[in-house]
Formats: structure tokens, sequence, C-alpha cells
């Protein structure tokens, strides 16, 4: 009920924009189009067939196309930016911040980048030069150097003074920083301390010492694992020498955070979060082939489990109707296990300390679940084939096979862990094929030996 | 790299402690564990198996419980609060937040909250229970009914003083909301601004009234949505006449963000975003068992498919063999388009406006794959059985498969998200029960008919 209700907002949109390009009347897609904020427009362009989007891309305001540009996939920037010409796209992104700018500069052509440096003075150029000098995916690159400082030794009342004269703060300041001659951090100063303070108070009575500094280096990840865990709206970010470099505000955290979501969700299914709902075919599926490639690979290898078989499935035909019983339910069972261990791993809730803990349940788990499911499945098979053995035999082979599900569900993805590799993306593509080709062995090996030996 | 380089940090503090824990010396263990926020001893805690888990529970200062409960899922909340007795929870729940409060009641003892109730005033009474009276996940169970309101017809001055007077604001504070003498709600003004204007500016020429408040029934996942996009840290929630209500902060949308991820991520695997990685055993196997279970009833869809086809097998034993590569490839691809269709469908980019697109591109994308991943195994299966009949066979049933996988991978989840069942939860199932029916009646059809007719 709830999921409609939410659902319908966007929709709505969606149809009524749908409706009026299709009629062809741009003047109401214009409007309806330029209510929405950047990422509102960003997700609608997401959601438009090569062909109306760059009808939609086309109305846009000029002055909110960088922002846009900022807030879609990689995918579809590639093809926003490959329907502007240099001169928009100069215009796009001059304006945007140098963190923001940093994010595009990959995706830019190079007349367009050096046409955007020679429009910034010395210092921006300076520090987009800096931005780009961190790798991505760390503080470095996510944190804007726009920052206000402020001395210790001062008052309230002076604080407020210089603010009053510098006039408007970068967007989402919460603190202003303090920091020492040297440009090192020694704390922050909350706004709201400092309104609701005696003019008179000195700063150094206001300053919050306890909030650790983030690291230039730290990655994106642990910046956002901490800005979640503390509930903070933003952070400072320093050196190796303590020098105040800038500052990460929870807006772009916030993204990591949905970024990182969207990822987990497809590289279990080997997709890029960066997909275009509405990629080219031809590169759709190219990108697909490679992973049903690697799956076909992983096929072959439960496939000659039961070529092994072949005299035991000719003489008894029940066999293969129920092989794919045992190995699918096994594949079952273990993505739940590999689902657990895998947010487990993201938040950092599983490792060597408690990994044998973890093993050793998740077996009791599949134990019992391999007695109780096995029974049932036992039941049947005995009623529909009247061979009580048959039936035996595919009670235990279940409880087996569900037992090496549990064991790969917990062992795969720590393993990859260790090896550097992606639980998320190789973990389900292993774990099956530990379940099909032990599946096939234990049902068509136990088969053989008990009912046919 | 960089997974490794982050995990280190949570895994070194959990290894340190489990150390310390193994050795007995409970005075570490209390200070390292206090050293975290509560978001991170409740990490900890989910991390811990039962046993040392409440060893460390009992060493977390009193003050945090409140909090650190907050931040753990349900069932570890259960058996948390289990472990305290009713004068710990009291002193544990009764300085919360009133909306913290309300998430929590439902898991409360009855003897606990008349104690929490008797200990409030009349007016913290009454808006925990005006809280209690919104419908879950709505922003009237987020929201916070402390907020700082000023009128329009006043000075910066003014403000300035009523706010020393009035000393700390609420917390993530980062606008002061302007109402009506009804208390409508007309616009807000940032604290930036009241720091950067002269103390004699006029109020209303700083309020910021392009903001929208959210409505009070609103559900969490466009209000999570609307901040995102917006970039909001803070907004005011009005009821149907406008009327100020409360103000929803980042800090709970950021937990409502990865909620829903770790709901998209564990549902496909038939789990809870709630479940406790040390479940005791008699819990988890019981959940897991119906998934299971449902899972064994589509198998047996697809087995009866195989048995209509038994003569065919007992003939030509290779079909047996290869009848799993057929269905598992088109569960494969057929996943991979649940996986982006879940994703759209979140996101709101999927309708009925675009489906129809949608669905052709990625029945082309299908029949390409089909075409060239056919041929591959045409190619193999040739060599193997040295029978060119089969191998053209087994490339068209894989390449029906994949287009019937495509199909059901963009229909399944429209059908179920518009008859209001969640996608995540039942695609996969209804998908792969698809792919291996499909896939083992096109395959054993085709065989039967072209080769053994």
């Amino acid at each position: 009920m709830a999921e409609t209700i939410r659902h319908d907002r966007t929709a709505r949109q969606l149809r009524l924009l749908s409706d009026a390009l299709d009629s062809g009347r741009l003047g109401p897609v214009r409007r309806l189009v330029n209510t929405l904020s950047p990422a509102e427009i960003g997700n609608l362009l997401e959601s438009l067939p090569p062909g109306k989007r760059e009808v939609v891309w086309g109305l846009v305001d000029a002055e909110d196309d960088g922002e846009v540009l900022l807030h879609v996939g990689d995918e579809v920037r590639e093809s926003l930016i490959a329907d502007m010409d240099p001169d928009e796209l100069v215009a796009a992104v001059e304006d945007l911040d140098i963190d923001d700018l940093a994010d595009l500069v990959d995706d830019l052509p190079d007349t367009v980048i050096d046409e955007v440096l020679k429009s910034m003075d010395r210092e921006n150029r300076e520090r987009l030069e800096q931005a780009l000098s961190y790798p991505e995916d760390t503080a470095g690159r996510l944190m804007n150097p726009d920052v206000v400082t402020v001395r210790a030794d001062t008052t309230v009342d002076v604080v407020l003074r210089y603010l009053r004269l510098r006039g408007e703060l970068p967007e989402h300041t919460d603190h202003l920083y303090v920091v020492s001659r040297r440009h090192q951090y020694l704390g922050r100063i909350a706004l709201a301390a400092l309104l609701t303070h005696e003019p008179g108070a000195p700063i150094n009575k206001l300053i919050d010492d306890e909030q650790p500094a983030i690291d230039v280096g730290e990655t994106d990840t642990e910046v956002a694992r901490q800005f979640a865990d503390n509930d903070w709206i933003s952070a400072p970010v320093v050196d190796e020498n303590n020098i105040l470099l800038g500052r990460i505000t929870i807006d772009d955290v916030v993204d990591i955070i949905r970024d990182q979501a969207e990822h987990q969700a497809l590289s279990a299914a080997g997709l890029d979060e960066d997909e275009d709902l509405f990629s080219p075919v031809h590169r759709a599926f190219r990108r697909r082939m490679v992973w049903l490639g690697v799956n076909l690979g992983t096929a072959f290898l439960a496939t000659t489990v039961i070529d092994r078989f072949s005299e035991s499935i000719a003489e008894l035909v029940a066999l293969a109707i129920l092989m794919p019983i045992v190995a699918g339910m096994g594949g079952n069972a273990g993505t739940q296990v590999l689902a657990l261990m895998v947010r487990g791993l993201a938040l950092g809730q599983v490792g060597a300390s408690n990994a044998r803990i973890l093993l050793w349940k998740e077996l009791r788990v599949a134990l019992i679940n391999g007695l109780g499911l096995g029974t049932v499945l036992g039941l049947i098979v005995w009623a529909w084939f009247g061979q009580p053995m048959l039936s035996l035999v595919i009670a235990s082979a279940l409880t087996i096979n569900l037992l090496f599900a549990a064991t790969a569900g917990v062992l795969v993805p720590l393993t990859l862990k260790r090896l550097g590799f992606d639980p998320a993306l190789a973990g389900g593509v292993i774990l099956t094929t530990v379940t099909d080709t032990m599946g096939f062995l234990v049902f068509l090996g136990l088969a053989t030996v008990i009912l046919l030996g």
C-alpha cells in the first residue's frame, strides 16, 4: 500500500511528461521539467528512452545543466555530454563547485577542460588541480576546499562582525573551523553556539574539539560509515600534518551511500550501478554476454558431473527428473547465507574473529532445514515414484547439499574479501557452482551406490 | 584494495575487542567500547555472538543504552531488551527524543512504558501520544516536534536576543521556521542568514519560502527521496491545514536510506533486513524454511515438466546432461533484467509509460545474447556429443529461453508492483520458475520433436 502511494507521485510526473512529449507540445514539458530539482531532472532523464531523452535534455534550463550532469549515472552522462557542443558544456560546468567539477573532468572532452581552466582564476585552477591529485573514492575527492575558519583568541562579537562582512556562507555550513596560525585544525564552532552565546563570550570557550578530522586519504566508504554512525552534517578534512584542507558535507555522503547500495544490489547480478536503463543494445548485450559467458562456463562444470552418471540416469530416469531440485534448493539456501555475509562484510560486522561461530550456526540451521525439507521432499517422492529407497536418497542428498551450501555461503565471501575481490560481485557465481556441482554429485552418487550398486 | 583498507579499521576494533573478551579482562573492553558512538556500539553488538554480546552490553555506559537500542536491528534489540531489568530500561529510554522513543515503544514491556509515561511531564506525554498516532513509516513518525519558530514581523536583532535567552538549539538545527499567529508554516530562515545579515535587517527579507513543507502523512520512502534529491539537511512537517508539527533531520533520513538498501539486497534472498547475524538457530531455521519451502514448491513445477519427457530422456541421456544449462542460463539472464527493473521501480524510473520500450530493448539484447551464446554452446555440444541436430536444438532452446527470461524480467516486477507486492521479495522466485519451466519445456520439447519425433 505504502509502496503504491510513494510511487504514484514520480510515476504521475513521468506519465504527464510522457503525454506532453507525445503530443509534441514542448512548452508544457519545459515548464514541468524546470519545476524539478537537478537530481529529479537527472532521475527523469534516466527514465526516458533515447530520443525523448535528448528532447527533454534540450529543454532543461542552461543554468541547471551542470548540476544535472552530476546527478546521472556514468553512461547517461556520456550520452548527454555527447549531445552538447563545447560552448554549452563550458557554460554548464564552469560555475560548479571544485569538488563537483573534479567529478566530471574525466567525462569532458579535452577542449572543454582547457576552456574551463582558462576561464578560472589562478586560485580555483590550483584548487582543481589539487582535487584531481587525490585518488578517486577518497576523502580528498569528496571534500570542498571552501571553508570558513576563525581563530581561537577572539570573541563571538568579532566573529559575527567578520561573518557580516563576509556575507554568504558556503552551502551546508553548520560549523566554522578553528585553526592555528599554521592552518592546523583545532576544533569547530557550531553556528548555533554563535547564535546562543553573548557577544562578549570568548571563542575558545565554544570550541568543540571532540570531533575528529577526516584524513584526506580516507576511503569514501569509511567516510560514509563515520557520517552515518555519528550523525554528522559536515566534517573537516586534514592532511598528515593536521593542516585543514577542506570539508565534506552530508549531501555528498548520501550520494555515496545510495551508490554503494545500488552497487551491492546490482553486482550480485553482474551489473554495474552506472548501467543505463536504456543502454544501446550493442552495449548492453556485450556487457551481459561476459557475465552469461562466465556462468555458461561454470554450468559446464556441473554438467560434466552429470555426464559421469549417464548410465545411472539411463537406468532410472527419475534421477534426471529429481536432480534439479537438489541442486536448486542448495543454491537458494546458500544465497541466503551469502546475502547475510555480504551485508555483514560491508558493515564490518564479520571477520576472522567470528567466522567460525557463524559457520557453526549456519551449519546447524542447514542441518535442521535439510532434515525438515528432506522429509517433506522424501514423502512426496515416495508418493510419486513409489520407491522408498529413492526418497531416502533424495532426502539425504538434500541435507548434505544444504550443508555444503552453508559452508560455501560463509567461506566464499570471506575468502573473496581476503583476496581483494568484491564478494557481492563474484560470490553468487562461485556459490551456485558449488551447490550445483555438489548437488548433482551427491544425489547421483548416492543413487548409483544405493539404488543401482 | 580500497575495500581492504576500509575494512581494516572495524575488523581491527573487533579483533582487539574479541581478544580482550577472550582474555577475560573486562576493564580494557569497557574502555574500548565507550570510546565508540552509540551507532558504532550497535554495529559491534550485532557482530558479536550471543554470550559475548551480553557481556559487552553490560559494559556500555548506562547513558548510552537508549541510543544504542535505536541503532540495532529489531531482533538484536529484542535480545538486548530481554537482558535488562525494568528500572534499567526506564532509565535508558526516558531521556530519548520523542521521535526516537516512539520508535522503541513497540519493543518495550508495558510496565516500562507505564513507568516512562509517569516520569514525563504532560507536554511530552502528549507529544509521544501524538507521535504514536501516526502510522509507522510516515513523516509523522520520523519528525521531532522540537522546533524553533519565529515571527516574520521582527528583526535579526530581536531573534538573536531571543536565541541567546533560549540557549541551546535542538540538534541539527540549520533553519528557524517562520510561522503565522495560528502556527501555520510560512517559510524558513537559515542560521547562516542570521549570522551574515546586519542586526537591523527585517526577518521577512530573509525568509526562504521556496522549500515546500512535508505532509505529515507522506511515506518515509518519499521523504528520503526528497531529502536526497534536494540536498536537504532538515525539512518542516505540516498537517493538512499547513500547521507546523515538527521537523525531520537528515540523520534519520540516512538511516532510512540504509535500511531500504538493506531491504532490497536481502529480500531478493527472502531475508528480512532486521535479521540478526546470530539469530538463535530455532528462529533462523523457521524463517528460512518458509522461503525454501516456497522454492521447493516451484521446483516441483519444473520437475513435472521434465517428467513429461522421461521417455525422451531414457532414449537420449544427453538431454538430462544438458537441460540444466538451458534452464540455468535463462535464470541468470532474467535475474539481470529483474535487478535493473527493481532498481528502476525503486527510483520511480520505470512505469507504464516506458515499459513497452524497455521490454523491446531487453528482447533485442536477449536475441543477440541467445544467438551468440547459443552458437558457442552449440559448437561445444557438437564437439562433445557429435550430433549436429542436438547442437541446433540446444542453441535454439537457449535463445528462446533467454527471450522468455527477458519478458519475465520486465513484466514480473511490474505486475507485482501493480498488485501491491514487493518486486524485490517475490520477483526472483517467480522469474526462476518461469525460466526453469520454460527452459526444460522448450529444450526437451524441441529435442523430442526434432531428434526423436
